[in-house]
């Protein structure tokens, strides 16, 4: 392992995060509130990236380099930026603190908060800005900054872009990413806009677009979107879940003219499919509980769009549906967005590619010598990402159980604890019960929230990495 | 499709069903009780099986043709089995007969009968025998009836034989069958021994014998075991459920003096860890509840055993333990016996495959370059069957989402509609909260009931041969 490089490489990362934070800072000056949590904060983590990036290193960079750095990195990221929150005094806990930041930076948008309005504006404007920096991944956000280290950064990519194939846009990363971080900046820009015309105050616009174009579900209202009471902002909101959870590269295609072919992505089709079909079938069934048919299908979307971007926003509490919609709702956290989105959890690529494999082991059955191909979007998909496919949907369910066990040791109900590893781990957030989407993970024990803070870190990785960790040889000298 | 010789397998199959028939009918008539109910399906059942088996056919016989013989004998055997219920009078419905007779011959143990104890013994006993009689295979145990196919049946032992890999006993298929039926007795007349030296009644020792050697779960008490209100009853139903849950050519190895090469066993040693970490976990998490240490020790390893071996018979409502208790049991469902044993769910053997297939993904992400084989027991496993063993649990998790959505229509809690499916699914039986140790399956719907009866059947068909049907390209003419 190239120690020296990767200390080198989080020493630029924690300069970055603590010019992120003079954000907060000035937000908190505006306010005129105690500025203070901020300032104790940027001195020590620039402090400290200044003395490791100044670290001379060779630049050998392999494989499992990469993926150590990562998840390094989000870990070191998230300690630093809890600080703020520990110095503010409005959290009971530094394990509180550290869930609502790794919560932030995986866009997972579960929160312990119970009384969200009574904090100071910077603190909350640094929790929503820790979302939207989250959102494209710490890495891919620092990529530009980080030390040259040849050809190597691509492994940096695969470590980081969600899905089961990483497509290259353009040849060279650090110009794929610019054109990510541009895609990234027009939708947030759009979205505050939009909120601002639905009759937003700017701040509120600002944090709710920070937490929704990154699929996060941070809100600044304790009702969260339902406070507003505001039809014009809940579409715009389903909106921009919707574009967060479609691959980044769509976009790239339809801006160079190539619209048919980002349309005729099966991953795209299934995705705006279950979207469509859940959506109808909890609307039929909610429909006895409204008013009004526009009320429920609107609910309905929106509380589906939000689960399956893996967002958590709510605009009312499906705690109270019935279990037909909250089982859907359920069986969506585990499905996801698609791959190169900001959303988590397994997602509609990795799904199309497990059913298809299925498929065909069964017609193996009759077939027996049959020499079959999984193809996705009319191109073979080799066995071994077929392989990593499979290795992460069985990590995922295995990792899940172990989750509920340890959650299941503070004694709430199965539910609330299910949902609550589920939400994690699959970065959704609010989960139903006690940790439903009205309540917060507040009664939790101190022990299980830091063990959530870790599966979310786990499930915004996809889950590889931090596994790669726990190999005694990845600590190996080579 | 070779339809001709699969109907006159049916034909032979329905004959045996109307001799086994005989059995429950004698126990009728020593009782006293009305006959009628068996008469009225013996009849029909046997009439029909003798025109069936007197079709003339091709002797032509592939893969497809087992996989779906199969499946079809199972869904007839049940049919036809489910009119002694019928015609008893005791039933609400047939969709509660044929509930209640596939439970049976898949050896769930899951009940719609809420007074078990008000029936008449000779229906009780067809509910426990069915079950016996599923215990080994409905097919293995009509393979030496079956009119001969060349070298075909090993296509349909392997349909049978539960477990990611078919290990032939002995060459010949007929012979091993032989020696398997040979086991199954000496323990099935072992267990009947053992209950009657601890007090048991012999008709209760016999059919409680019936429903544990196979891992089924069927109790002629309302309390299940708990009834009998006898340690030695217990510890005696925890040692056959453990020995059904065993992969039976170990005992055969054991028999011809192979004792090493079978405690050598990845999956033995995997499955009685399983069992003894889990007991204990339990055991310190009930503690408390229990006057003496001995009662609660015992209480955990029965409910593990009984789970894990997918039998579902109980000794206390653990629905009342703490929620860590409560969630390591529903993981335990997940899991199941031994391959080649009579247990159901995922089982051990795939489990372990799915994990060092998983270690090995992440392993590679360190070292892209190598390559590096799975082993079982010392033995190269080839790709192909670890890529049904991961279509397995895939299909395994899909189904069971499907099963919770189904289930939820009824509207009971999202506990009961998950253990209700993941019971059927995994042949366990009962599950949690409405469908819990001391409750039934009564209160569902009919659909319901139907549905979770073809559950039990996918489940216990290790649920290929189940989609293999559902494929229009299995019922075209070759």
């Amino acid at each position: 392992m190239n120690y020296k490089l990767m200390l080198r490489m989080l020493g630029r990362t924690l300069q970055l995060e603590a010019l992120c934070l003079l954000l907060p800072l000035l937000v908190a000056l505006i306010y005129r509130e105690d500025p203070r949590p901020f300032f104790f904060t940027i001195l020590p983590v620039g402090l400290l990236g200044t003395v490791l990036a100044r670290l001379h290193s060779k630049s050998e960079f392999f494989s499992r380099e990469g993926f150590t750095v990562v998840a390094l990195i989000w870990m070191v990221l998230s300690f630093f930026g809890a600080l703020p929150f520990w110095f503010s005094g409005e959290f009971a806990s530094f394990a509180d603190c550290l869930f609502e930041i790794v919560s932030g930076f995986t866009t997972s948008g579960a929160t312990i908060l119970t009384d969200i309005e009574r904090l100071p504006r910077g603190i909350l404007f640094w929790r929503s800005f820790a979302s939207w920096i989250g959102g494209m991944g710490v890495l891919l956000f620092t990529l530009a900054f980080l030390p040259k280290v040849g050809g190597r950064t691509q492994v940096l990519v695969h470590a980081e872009v969600p899905g089961p194939i990483a497509t290259k846009l353009v040849p060279r990363t650090v110009h794929s990413s610019q054109i990510l971080y541009l895609m990234y900046f027009v939708l947030t820009g759009a979205e505050i806009l939009a909120f601002l015309l639905a009759g937003l105050p700017l701040y509120d616009a600002v944090v709710t677009t920070f937490a929704c174009v990154c699929t996060g579900g941070f809100s600044v209202m304790n009702a969260s979107l339902a406070a507003y009471g505001s039809a014009a902002c809940e579409v715009i909101a389903i909106v921009f879940m919707l574009l967060g959870s479609l691959n980044f590269t769509l976009f790239f295609l339809v801006l160079t003219g190539r619209a048919k072919q980002a349309l005729g992505s099966d991953e795209l089709k299934f995705f705006l499919g279950a979207v469509g079909v859940v959506s109808l079938l909890v609307f039929v069934n909610i429909l006895p509980l409204y008013d009004t048919p526009g009320h429920a299908l609107r609910d309905a979307v929106f509380q589906v769009t939000s689960i399956i971007s893996t967002s958590g926003f709510s605009t009312t509490d499906y705690n109270l549906w019935p279990t037909f919609s909250q089982t859907l709702l359920v069986l969506l956290m585990f499905v996801g967005g698609c791959s190169g989105s900001t959303a988590g959890s397994i997602k509609c690529g990795r799904i199309l590619l497990l059913l298809r494999c299925s498929k065909r082991s069964i017609l193996r059955l009759s077939h027996p010598r049959a020499v079959r191909v999984v193809k996705l979007d009319g191109k073979t998909v080799d066995e071994e990402t077929l392989r990593s496919v499979f290795s992460f949907f069985t990590c995922f369910f295995l990792l899940l159980g172990l989750g509920c066990v340890v959650v299941s040791l503070d004694g709430y109900s199965l539910t609330t604890s299910f949902t609550a590893a589920l939400g994690c781990l699959s970065n959704v957030g609010p989960g139903l019960d006690g940790v439903g989407p009205m309540a917060s993970f507040a009664p939790l024990s101190g022990f299980s929230k830091l063990f959530l803070s870790l599966f979310m870190l786990v499930g915004r990785l996809e889950i590889f990495p931090i596994l790669l960790l726990l190999q005694p040889s990845t600590w190996r000298r080579s």
